[in-house]
């Protein structure tokens, strides 16, 4: 039977593509899974109205009145106005108030903030930072997200938009992003597309046998260079040596700004595993004061990669 | 007539060479200031006692039931434990209780914390950053040190020490810093040493006629490169531009990490005023995301430079 205290958490993550949600419990275990469709809702208006018709069968489940509120994940999404503001990858455009909207239509209170955020309070609510009050999540897919936690709060900034490590420059001068112009930033190397460019521009910089050679260029990815970098490939090998020494470089500044217990990494890079961590904890190492040496623990996300993203959106709820 | 409740505070600032401290109100003004020699007392229990001795006639002045704490800053200081930790430029070896020695012989509580932070709080309580939740301090003089607030709250991380941004490494592979090693630091640039270095390579490096040239290599510094930049010579106004490049490279990640509402600036070095501060600017706006841009104030503290210290010391007792 249930307990009547609010003890549930509905938690949203909207993607560009697809919208995943589901109804969270103290422990991070969840029920009523289900997704709808970002980009088949040109109108923000239209959108909440599905969302709330995809959730009520379990809302009306649970009981309204045991869930204490909703959180939500979005690309751009900002946590003291609860608005997502000119985000590229979502059909809505400017600056829209869906925290309100939802709050209106659902009768809960909502908590908005970006899915990097968003992830960084699901680990310490239900995983690898539970108990921690300093600590970095960084999630490495795509792109490179960010959440940072400081004397046990997220560090938002005075906007809302704290933490970008990910576009942070860590090779001046170097390789610019292809979206943003900057040159040399953590996201032009340390993604799953940064790791595509590295090994094309390996490739042609000699004319060293590789496996990478059998693959049309366009088709060379992350996944790619981890296959052949696993059986043997020297380029290969290479590619993920090098994009751990831009992370661990990274890091090592990362560390000296707010001295974090741990750094916890999440998304499709890291599956490369010692290819690339060996060469990240190296160089952070190396590029630390010693006051920092040999303190920080570099750990893998606990939560289930699939579920991550509810769970973080969700964790938001029980966040002061 | 003095109030009875406690609303004083003791400010002390322990330097390598001489400790500076004064009495202090909530509005920053300072009393009975005084100062000791720190590098004549090879014991730290001698210069417990006579920091003790010297500061009696002022706390019988003022009447010790009217004094709230005592608030220190020292090299190394660290806000959990209240020790002084491997300090290279104090006479005291290994890791030092202090903070509990003086809270024995004085009857107050002392709260200790690394004079960069102490400074950031200072300006938080009495300066440029009043009213301000999120904001970077940053020290330009002999060496480069910082403190970061957000949320309100001093980041100190895990183990007290978060906050080194002048080791943070701005250029990979860079000058080697002259007491780390650790290549490219922002120290080894922004500070009045690195300065002096910058003058100097530039000097090697190009037969250019420079006023610089007149002076022993070994006898330029900042202020010889600032006099030598601000009467129209050609290569000084490189080095400050150049040393202004690397500083607004830097303070761009920064801003990315914490999005600050301001960065404050104190210390020798940016007495040079439009010839760092300008190229620092640009190369800040220039490297930032387009959401962090034309967002961040940069400006100069606002305490008096000689009781700045003793002001961010006394501080500490203010912040909860």
């Amino acid at each position: 039977m249930l307990d009547r205290t609010q003890q549930y958490a509905l938690g949203v993550d909207i993607g560009g593509t697809n919208t995943k949600y589901g109804i969270v419990n103290h422990r991070g275990e969840i029920s009523h899974k289900g997704d709808l469709p970002t980009n088949k809702y040109e109108k923000i208006e239209d959108y909440v109205i599905a969302l709330h018709e995809a959730l009520k069968p379990a809302l009306d489940a649970v009981g309204i009145e045991n869930i204490k509120g909703i959180g939500m994940g979005a690309p751009n999404g900002n946590i003291y106005t609860g608005t997502i503001e000119y985000a590229p990858n979502l059909h809505w455009r400017g600056i829209v108030p869906i925290a309100q909207m939802v709050t209106d239509k659902f009768g809960l209170s909502c908590k908005l903030t970006n899915d990097a955020n968003a992830a960084a309070v699901g680990e310490m609510m239900y995983g690898a930072a539970r108990g921690m009050r300093d600590f970095i999540m960084i999630t490495l897919g795509t792109g490179v997200g960010s959440g940072i936690v400081a004397n046990g709060q997220l560090i938002v900034g005075h906007d809302g938009f704290a933490g970008e490590l990910g576009h942070t420059v860590i090779r001046p001068g170097g390789r610019p992003h292809w979206s943003t112009d900057i040159p040399g930033s953590l996201e032009a190397y340390a993604s799953a597309t940064g790791i595509a460019f590295t090994a094309k521009e390996l490739l042609d910089g000699s004319q060293e046998p590789s496996t990478l050679r059998n693959y049309d260029p366009e088709k060379i990815n992350s996944k790619v260079v981890f296959d052949c970098a696993k059986a043997g490939d020297k380029i290969a090998q290479e590619v993920y040596r090098f994009t751990g020494q831009i992370l661990g470089e990274a890091l090592a500044n990362f560390v000296m700004f707010s001295s974090p217990q741990a750094i916890i990494l999440f998304g499709g890079v890291i599956k490369a595993g010692d290819l690339i961590m060996k060469p990240t904890r190296e160089h952070m190492e190396k590029n630390l004061l010693p006051i920092f040496q040999n303190k920080v623990q570099l750990i893998f996300s606990e939560l289930p990669e699939a579920d991550a993203a509810i769970l973080g959106a969700s964790a938001l709820v029980w966040e002061s």
